[in-house]
């Protein structure tokens, strides 16, 4: 039998890879991300690719900017990396697999949402994931954009305040210090130190403030929850209408670990600002990602196939 | 002797058309914009025509989005238009010329700069034009960005204050309500009439506050024309830094009337607000437009030579 399609999802703390079939995820094989540099982490992507039986095609999303030899750089959550990393290259080496693409996380996450998710057959469309921190990617003409350095898509660092709250790299008024769950939990935290009662620090205590921790939190009527949210909804509805005019987009998908969890009230709330910032004539759909924890590997296959 | 190409830049109070063979702009012919609506304006761009000895390629710059059926759509300065105005295929019936296209004034003339003018070279480029309004053209892989509905490039209607500054569209905190001529003779005359002293109002009396009105009160120190320029400068400088973030382009292009006027410092001054927002790592050079008031009639030619 021919060998597979394997699409591995890299992220910060856990490497998720599958044998891929178009939508339809198979075997799958998942560790915690090594945390003593890229080499390691190479060795497990190949040791998890012979798990599965080898691969004839073989695609990896990985955090950072990706450039179009498959060099990494800026990765900000891989413990041990100093960018620029050869990614590509090493993995060829370590593998031996000829057709073998490397790209941004976010963007085969996106790519697989207009494959087989929730944008199919749409061409120009903007991905906008709330996780950890908020990434997106975008597909003009049907084609993932990528630009000269491998940057496009940062939906999460657009500004949306000039001068407002701090982001974790180091910019100002980002939607990623509004609207991703690290940076919504040091406002919750901060507030909660200047003597602001809040559900949020009862519920998380001094663990991370999961998605979850949110979800609860609004349930119940808390009103710094509730304010959080708000505040995360204006920026990425802001982000998205500044995002329309300028490239120019008929849908937005938004999906990750946030907006699965609080369902698609929260990506309807997005929807309403950003069609109430650009008015009815030029409003475009906002919708729910379909592919869920899945968009990952099936877009990082998708980036294989393509190689 | 063969027909030459014809460009024609149609603005809100004049319409101007040339023969143009690449950077060389040659016979001209002008006249103001007839003010009762588009079969008027077709006949004169027709006469025009004629009067140039005919053309065997004809491209044409409009304001307003334009389909990529040469449909324009939403043309708030020219008078009597109701769109959606099929502004190619009137053109075609007038004008007899098989060679054609229409497109938004700025993209043509971002499409001038990146061909001819200060972009030469270049493949992914962001064109910000500074006039009355703020628009914008968007070169992406070395291709005019257009988008589904034609919209794309519209950098003066993203929102670099959510809930800031009303914009003439009906939006809010848009750059064009802090970098537009028009928005920033408001602003001046809105702070003007609460009782402030300002030279621009001095020297502008009732008539309208042209680029040369703000660069005389800016030469005397006018607090208020300071203040206004800051403000135009940290919303174009923010928009530039979000569209790098959203699309990367590795070359940025400020040109318009007021960037013309006020000159390379002011572009200076908006690249600088950029980069420090981007950061050392991502920031890309903003340079000024090169092609001046020829860059609508040579962008819009090119139109003319792809048709």
């Amino acid at each position: 039998m021919a060998k597979p399609t394997v699409g591995v999802d890299l992220g910060g703390t856990k490497v998720l890879a599958a044998v891929v079939d178009g939508r339809d995820v198979g075997e799958s094989t998942k560790r915690p991300t090594p945390t003593d540099g890229p080499e390691a982490v190479v060795s497990a992507i190949a040791e998890m690719v012979e798990e599965l039986g080898g691969a004839h095609r073989l695609g990896v999303g990985t955090p950072g900017y990706v450039d179009d030899d498959g060099v990494v750089g800026g990765v900000p959550n891989l413990q041990g990396w100093d960018p620029p990393v050869p990614l590509r290259a090493m993995l060829r080496e370590a593998t031996g697999v000829a057709h073998l693409a490397v790209d941004n996380d976010v963007n085969a996450a996106a790519l697989g949402e207009v494959a087989h998710g929730a944008a199919e057959g749409h061409h120009d469309v903007l991905c906008v994931f709330m996780g950890t921190g908020v990434g997106g990617g975008l597909v003009l003409s049907g084609e993932l954009r990528r630009g000269p350095r491998g940057l496009a898509g940062e939906i999460g660092h657009l500004v949306v305040r000039h001068g407002g709250r701090a982001c974790a790299c180091g910019g100002n008024g980002h939607v990623e210090a509004y609207a991703g769950r690290a940076g919504m939990e040091a406002e919750a935290r901060r507030r909660h130190a200047a003597g602001e009662e809040t559900a949020l620090v009862d519920i998380a205590g001094d663990d991370r403030m999961k998605s979850s921790v949110f979800d609860k939190a609004l349930k119940k009527g808390d009103r710094v929850a509730e304010e959080l949210m708000e505040e995360a909804v204006v920026a990425v509805g802001t982000a998205i209408a500044s995002a329309v005019m300028l490239v120019d987009v008929d849908l937005v998908v938004v999906g990750g670990g946030v907006a699965d969890k609080l369902g698609p009230e929260l990506v309807a709330r997005v929807g309403a600002e950003s069609s109430g910032l650009l008015g009815e004539a030029l409003a475009v759909p906002v919708v729910p990602a379909a592919l869920g924890d899945d968009a990952g590997v099936v877009g990082a296959a998708l980036l294989g196939e393509r190689a």
